[in-house]
């Protein structure tokens, strides 16, 4: 592994070999229904609080990465998690479960990919052959820790976004078939004052201009090197600001297609009630596990830079009257050949 | 880097090249108050909220480890770290500040060792050159978030624990004079499922156990091969119980100083206040970079294993019946020579 700036280059591309998307059925009605591996019935997971739901979806995603990877359970070494409830619980009780050395991290949504990076450099440096990346998250538990009870009805501007319920794991490993990891560029706090809980968007377009930015800089890419450029949640606010900002930066995004997992994942004609699109840690997870890799195993797409953003508040540091830093974490990821 | 069992093996020897401890009056109270950088007088740290004093913590404590490590501020290439507050906001808020890429990790009070064993790899294996690893607590921060506000007065049994107010950073290199990062095994979840959140000591002594059991089969150690292999915060109840453990699992400690963090930050004859020791993810992030290395630069040590522990519980996992996950990472220090 080579670091250049923010940048880390992995110099032996470890390869995810296996990933496991598990959704609820709110985004089973949505356009990516067909590409997770399985969708709940019910919102509930068949679990009786909604923590043990995102719990549950994250051991579910994990046993079926690991089953598609094709290695058994105690083959695993490490597994990478993190997700936004407090003292991430929904990661570190599914490594109880799991059984393997545990390194827990936290970037809110952006956790997707900070793990993915994580795992890579494990692989990339480490001589680790089987190492899990993970998150998840669940519209209620999220809504209820960061807002309001979903069970209170309460109403949400239509800037708003609605955490997608899902968990998304993959197998990084230095051998194998699937798509490759090159690239990861960390993120750094970037906080424009934006005090909004609700508007999540504009919060955390500047921190992915931010290190889209930087990644062209650091590895002499340029956006035309890519298919396809995919935010983490943006979403329908943020995606525009974020835009305007790598214009403004002179990043040349001609002939690129620049999309969020936030507005992919959900039907946003028909599934109004997500407001301006998804969000949560397990959105990014879910649609690049599941969706992004299997267009890439099947050659639709060759080269794609998945930017997790993350809003990195507390409702206390809300409460305080801070600004909500927010950070994202890009990972490029390349088929072969 | 050579990973063996849940061992990472660092090849190059990433070397701690400066460290900053700040801790609060109580702490300058122990017996260890003239290894810390600075001890505050006043247990708001200056500050309006006890988030904001936990903040303030480490934001001094990077910076202090910045100044001794003799670099300039820019010239530092990563931040790891986390915290026990809910979304890690000290450490998000710091990295702000710092205006580095920034890596949040969780590991409840392991988060200390979890940090240094991320930022050794980064730097053994990635060619970065100047990477801090750093975490922070405040009593009134986390009795607050995760039992009552102190300012209610609440009794508490005779084993809790204390929770430490003070921040720990540390600077790895590639290059420079100080002690080196040999090993980290990073540990399993452990849960003999004790639910009471007070006895903390308790519940994370068998992942103490674990994790140095491990170690020494990973590396062909023995415990006699340490000068003084430490625990992070078992305190007075949790400590006799990872010994028991250990001698279950035949290792043989005959010989070898063990000791822990929680017994050794505090006068535990005078400050009765601390009950069976004390805590936090800053306990043993402060006892280590500010008392331990001091011992190994001067001769005193030169083979130290920190086995820092964390209890992964939050408020709602125990308010919901779950027992609690524990786990420990372990950091082999060593003088060259």
């Amino acid at each position: 592994m080579k670091v250049i700036g923010q940048t880390w280059q992995f110099e032996n591309k470890p390869v995810i070999i296996g990933t496991g998307t598990i959704v609820g059925p709110e985004e089973g009605e949505g356009p990516l229904a067909n590409d997770f591996d399985y969708v709940y019935d019910n919102i509930e997971i068949n679990e009786k609080t909604w923590e043990k739901a995102e719990r549950k979806l994250l051991e579910d995603a994990s046993r079926k990465a690991v089953e598609k990877a094709g290695i058994k359970e105690d083959q695993l070494q490490f597994f990478v998690g993190g997700d936004l409830m407090n003292q991430i619980i929904s990661s570190s009780f599914a490594a109880r479960q799991m059984g393997v050395p545990y390194i827990g991290v936290f970037g809110a949504c952006s956790t997707s990919m900070e793990s993915l990076a994580v795992a890579s450099m494990l692989v990339d440096s480490g001589g680790a052959q089987y190492v899990m990346a993970g998150t998840a998250s669940h519209n209620c538990t999220v809504e209820k820790q960061f807002r309001y009870p979903t069970e209170y009805g309460s109403q949400k501007p239509p800037y708003a976004q609605y955490t997608i319920t899902g968990a998304g794991c993959s197998v990084v490993s230095d051998k194998g078939d699937g798509p490759a990891v090159t690239y990861a560029t960390i993120g750094k706090v970037v906080d424009l004052g934006i005090k909004d809980p609700f508007n999540m968007g504009a919060a955390m377009a500047p921190a992915a201009a931010d290190t889209i930015t930087k990644h062209f800089k650091d590895t002499g890419r340029q956006a035309k090197d890519y298919d396809l450029i995919v935010t983490g949640d943006l979403a329908s606010v943020g995606l525009p600001i974020a835009k305007d900002l790598l214009q403004q930066n002179d990043v040349i995004m001609d002939g690129t297609v620049f999309a969020d997992c936030g507005l992919m994942i959900y039907d946003m004609e028909k599934q109004k009630y997500v407001n301006a699109g998804g969000s949560g840690c397990g959105c990014s997870a879910v649609v690049t596990y599941g969706h992004i890799l299997k267009r890439m195993r099947k050659g639709e797409l060759k080269k794609v830079l998945v930017v997790a953003t993350g809003a990195l508040l507390s409702p206390l540091s809300y409460q305080q009257g801070e600004s909500i830093p927010c950070i994202a974490h890009a990972v490029a990821l390349e088929m072969g050949g």
